[in-house]
């Protein structure tokens, strides 16, 4: 997770690939009854033989014409066969499969796909430019682009109103998305990298309300709540980096804030399974996290969920205090500029965060205890997988320098961090 | 809250204790029902008549050889009298008192009462060297030392298990106290100010275990939880300012955090009509907090439930991580320095801590949302009241600033501490 | 909420369906940056001029063959134009609406619609037999259905897994719902009435778990609890209404459990800027309640979030134990009856169920305290409706006789039942 | 736990007391360093030589005129020197102790004590008319009772604000309880068992609020909720068994509830090393349970934490809902009659209740998500324990039959129940 590890993966992406340069790989989308099943399909064209693997079980199949016929089987022994015909970057077919629930019976769904493009040369950092966006995070989206570990990706996200850096509505309210970016050779069971290169306020104001969230309001405040809840437009000094309530008067007339601009949104699409989810929620694999750490400097680790990871981002903030208690934020469009890795074979249970000082876990709940014990738990598993401790010395370390702090309160789950110092820990070995 | 107020309030005390010379201040003992209820009387003798007040009531009375005759009228109209035979420094006799339950009827209490020294010059540093402890918050326990708004007590604390800076066990377990201090002038309804000046180490070890409390250990860790639960030694280098658990190898070969002395223990007595609470107990008026910010330098802000406030202090941390996640921090004997001061007539809903550089507000209850929840609050009154915000300007003060974290997870109620940057704010002014 | 009512509701809807009997009803699926927006057009064509309304807000406009030009004023006195093709029951066109960001800008946003059939005749049966499922909680599905409030479905639902009454899989795993059906005449800030007539069990097995949800399971358990987790297949005795599981030993030898069938799914749309929901989760609106208290002879009220409510239902249990604490129920496939209606213009907060003897608000949360809190809320919110009680008079009636009990444990939200004696209370009267 | 279980426990419990019939007991207090700590010493006298056991260790010893003096061995070794004054049934001396955290040191304990009388004849009934309550649960109050198990205790409760049944106050408020009731041999890790045979209204009416509790109350109701908390009197009817408020008008002009008599106090003393608690607080001994199933004809079984297990009861009310809303329920005097037994060498984790037709757990905890889980694990335990149920089998009763239902949400913990109806169950087995 530090530069060596990254030059080696780097080194070991450009390997694999050049082995299996002259493999073709395909995303697979089946209809499960509607449902839609994401595959990766490796094959290997030898004379008009086909093999390879599916999702990691191996195949066998042959190609007449442009219909390619293919069979795998599971680690349990189950056969699926797919009839598909290619048709330049695309295919469209079916798949014979068992009933899940029946093994003496198999049912027929439609298939299509499409071809993965082959890398040409080092990393590289690509400008892109979003034409719309997504108001869920959707493992049904086709990827606006496809990169490989290493590569950087330049782009722009707009704020969680829909309103981009000119002032105008170009999606629905809810925190709309940038992407989802397809990292190639990115695998369920793998952990995505997204180091945060660079993150920058591109226009003036920012805008947020001034209520407090119920999690936050005792009922002793309840009775002055009812006033609360009004828009305040915040204006930005991009020069020295201060935020101010506008029109601010009284005990507010100089306030002013360091801008400390950040990411809310950042997820990898969800697995198979599960239908999109809103951008306005979280899960164990990101999503609306609203997290203050996640800001340039820092590195995101997200476990993926599905081929490619699906990579979205967006619902930048100016600045956030600790829960983000004003339900929104400074919410402002962004200028942000990512590189992406993945870490194979290794998943992540939640949402890690590391900073040039911190190790940094996000536990995601309906309620604080239980974000708070996920967070403590995954910092225990990060010091055992990664620092070599044992339970014991985990608990020893935790005890005396684990720090906790509150990183949501305004969504259906809010979030806990747990984070250490770097300075107190051995240096890191993966397991 | 800051120098100025406090040479004032001094100043104040100083004026006040002038003006009463000539009076008598008794803290009165009622036994009501086996239940103990103090009263503060301040009663100023002429000729043979009494006059005065009792909790804040005007009193009538008079004098016949050394037996005092009073009766004092509240708010309601109802008249309580006493007859009391004063012996020196204390005061026996009976009270007759209405039935809070039935207007109609009488009954007849024992009451005892020692007398409040009159105080003599500016304020003074004591030293206090601690012969018992107690393991209650306890109103009902006579004061260890009688002080005065603006006075220092220097004195030392036991660890959580009771043994001494010499290894030697002075009190039974369970985080055994120094106290109680009466603070002469403190009622309810006022503000006891703790100036933490110095908080030193004095012996070379604490006491600390390798677990990890069930409100941060996920079922994962379920497994191997059961082999937690051992006693860690952990050495005290008092020159560097660094603790090491003993004998620790692997990856903990070189583990080294610096020392940051705190107090785990602070309150003030419990209020009319609540038992004695167990020392390993939180409340709203301190407690067993387990804050790692009640540190030296800082000051801690506890509401007064009882005439003279009586201040506990013990289970010094040599350090504790957030959350004190290991059950026991590193439990340590202290050397302890605090200057006392007294708010009149301004009551905090709960413990609040100041730093040189910032406000922080301390939550406890059952659950963290709970416990977030009144921090929450607890911080916005403070705007409010010192910081002449409204409801709508704390909101967003709120909302771009505030810092939660979790101050203590090993005890019954768990705290949440929020906390602001002075730099941030306005220049305090007391409403 | 009574059967004078229902009648009363019936017998107006028939009026206001007379009334309008010249007019066409359409729904309007206007595309906003790719998340559809749902709007009921009532319009009325008097030579080439069109009236009516568009959600409530009177319209204007004309026919040009078979083109409708539509313009229609917002309360905020913002214009819509909508430029539709009219081709049979369909529409097809454009609307020009106002930036809902910054009213200087406008933009053109694509629109499809269908158009509501009208109404024939009385409340009649209607048999569905459903050919494909829904995994979600979807507005953008489009009705399998369109009834009318007094109208009764007969249908069938299939098991949490998928597998109908014959043993095939019919759809993913996951809770797929039969549904939805439009109810005609149901608008946003309308109740949908679902009196479940008749539920019966059509096949003689219910698969479930031998597991205990992490929300029940204390940690002095976890160690069996790797164990946990195996498929248990009950047998259903229909005749005698009672399950067992099957191949029991030991101390369930003879374990049979009285069958008690609910509907563990019942939900209507979410409303505008929500994606479709996973039917594994629950909404306000209803969603996988997993309430043993959704079964034959009682109704149930939700609270309409689109037009024509699109109610779905599915997931039906043999008998669940509160809570669901072995994540599956009886998990099987049912026979469902069910007669809707609508109350007008009355708006529930959260589901609410009425039995012969009871009525029964059900909170749903992301813990038990929160979830609590809205099913007490909930219910003194109808004791203050429909029952004419002021605050004092609920806040009596629930401490003398209010019942909680835990719904579900088994789902992200987890659902407590606030409930009451009809016995006790007065006669209702909508307020 | 049932009829032939008891009868063989008192069978044990007179075979017992017959063999040691020559022998003493005592209970003697410890008081080390101001916290007092019970043993029970079982002293044979042969010559002047004593054999026995203190606490179960085994001790040797002599007499020398009235001098006692013993010596026991614990099981790590270390021993234990009393030397004790005999002066009719009350002893007084000193214990030679060793240092707890220093096996090097010793130290001198005051130790006093009484002699438990013999036991004479069979089970009987006793009337015991309380003089003076307890505001604490308290291992430090002396008995006012000594009874065998067998033993049926007759008495009476005041209300919690100390009111008897003539409506004189007799105690502070606080739910004052009566009490301790010592049950000779009662030893810690035996449990408790308490008969509630009659639990009867001795008075007309009962004193409630007509409040909504913090934890029942949303933030929607919380403007209204500031004119609540006015004292409500109800009526009681006690030849219908009806209760009904005062004057209630409009919506509750014909409101009456059926009364259902329970003990809302209930609690043995605290365990070594914790203090008095507050009889408003709750432990997993009992406590202030407020649980409505704690009525005439049920049973309560309960963890014994100190010699004679020390029971008190209180707080009755006449009726409560679910979770005692109202803050106060309808609360009243109460004239009660319970038979207690002791089920040696098996203790209960936490309070269980059983009807005719029902077995219940008690959970209480912080939130109700903790107290939930408490309960579901120790019904789970119970099933195992007393059933012969594997955890698999646990798991599918619970998840088929469970009832949770919310015991308590007025105290600082709340209380959750779960149930199973013992119809369902096989006939119990104690392991």
């Amino acid at each position: 997770m530090r530069s060596a590890i990254t030059a080696l993966l780097v080194l070991l992406s450009v390997v694999a690939s050049a082995a299996s340069q002259a493999d073709e790989v395909w995303i697979l989308r089946t209809d499960l009854w509607r449902s839609p099943a994401f595959s990766t399909l490796r094959v290997h064209e030898d004379a008009s033989r086909l093999s390879g693997t599916l999702d990691g079980d191996a195949i066998e199949g042959k190609v007449e014409k442009d219909w390619l016929s293919i069979a795998s089987t599971d680690k349990q022994g189950r056969v699926s066969r797919y009839r598909l015909q290619r048709m330049g970057a695309s295919v469209t077919g079916t798949a014979d499969l068992p009933d899940p629930n029946d093994a003496m019976r198999r049912a027929t769904h439609a298939v299509t796909g499409w071809r993965v493009p082959d890398r040409h040369g080092p990393p590289r950092t690509i400008d892109y430019h979003p034409t719309d966006y997504s108001n869920t995070w959707d493992a049904d989206r086709h990827p606006v682009l496809v990169v490989w570990p290493g590569d950087t990706i330049h782009t722009t996200t707009i704020d969680s109103g829909g309103v981009d850096e000119n002032g105008k509505t170009q999606a629905l309210f809810g925190n709309p998305q940038t992407g989802p970016f397809f990292v190639a050779g990115a695998e369920p069971g793998d952990t995505l990298v997204v180091h945060i290169r660079r993150l920058r306020l591109n226009r003036d104001y920012a805008d947020s309300l001034d209520t407090v969230v119920g999690r936050a309001l005792g009922m002793s405040l309840a009775s002055g709540a009812a006033t609360l809840g009004k828009p305040v437009r915040w204006m930005l000094d991009r020069e020295k980096g201060l935020a101010r309530p506008q029109g601010a008067t009284g005990a507010l007339a100089d306030f002013a804030v360091p801008v400390k601009p950040m990411l809310g949104g950042l997820a990898v699409a969800p697995g198979f399974g599960m239908p999109p989810i809103s951008t306005g929620d979280t899960a164990r694999f990101g999503g609306n996290m609203d997290f203050n750490e996640v800001i340039e400097g820092n590195t995101v680790y997200l476990p993926v969920q599905q081929p490619g990871a699906l990579l979205y981002m967006g619902d930048a903030h100016a600045l956030q205090g600790d829960g983000e208690t004003s339900q929104y934020a400074l919410e402002t469009s962004m200028d942000v500029t990512v590189t992406v890795d993945v870490i194979h074979g290794h998943s992540v249970s939640m949402p890690r965060v590391e900073s040039p000082s911190q190790i940094m876990v996000l536990g995601q709940a309906g309620s604080l205890d239980e974000a708070l014990k996920f967070a403590s738990t995954g910092m225990i598993q990060w010091l055992q997988q990664d620092y070599g401790m044992t339970l014991s010395q985990a608990a020893q370390v935790m005890g005396s320098a684990v720090h906790f702090t509150v990183a949501n309160l305004a969504g259906r789950s809010v979030g806990v961090a747990a984070k250490l110092d770097k300075s107190l820990l051995p240096a890191p070995r993966r397991e």
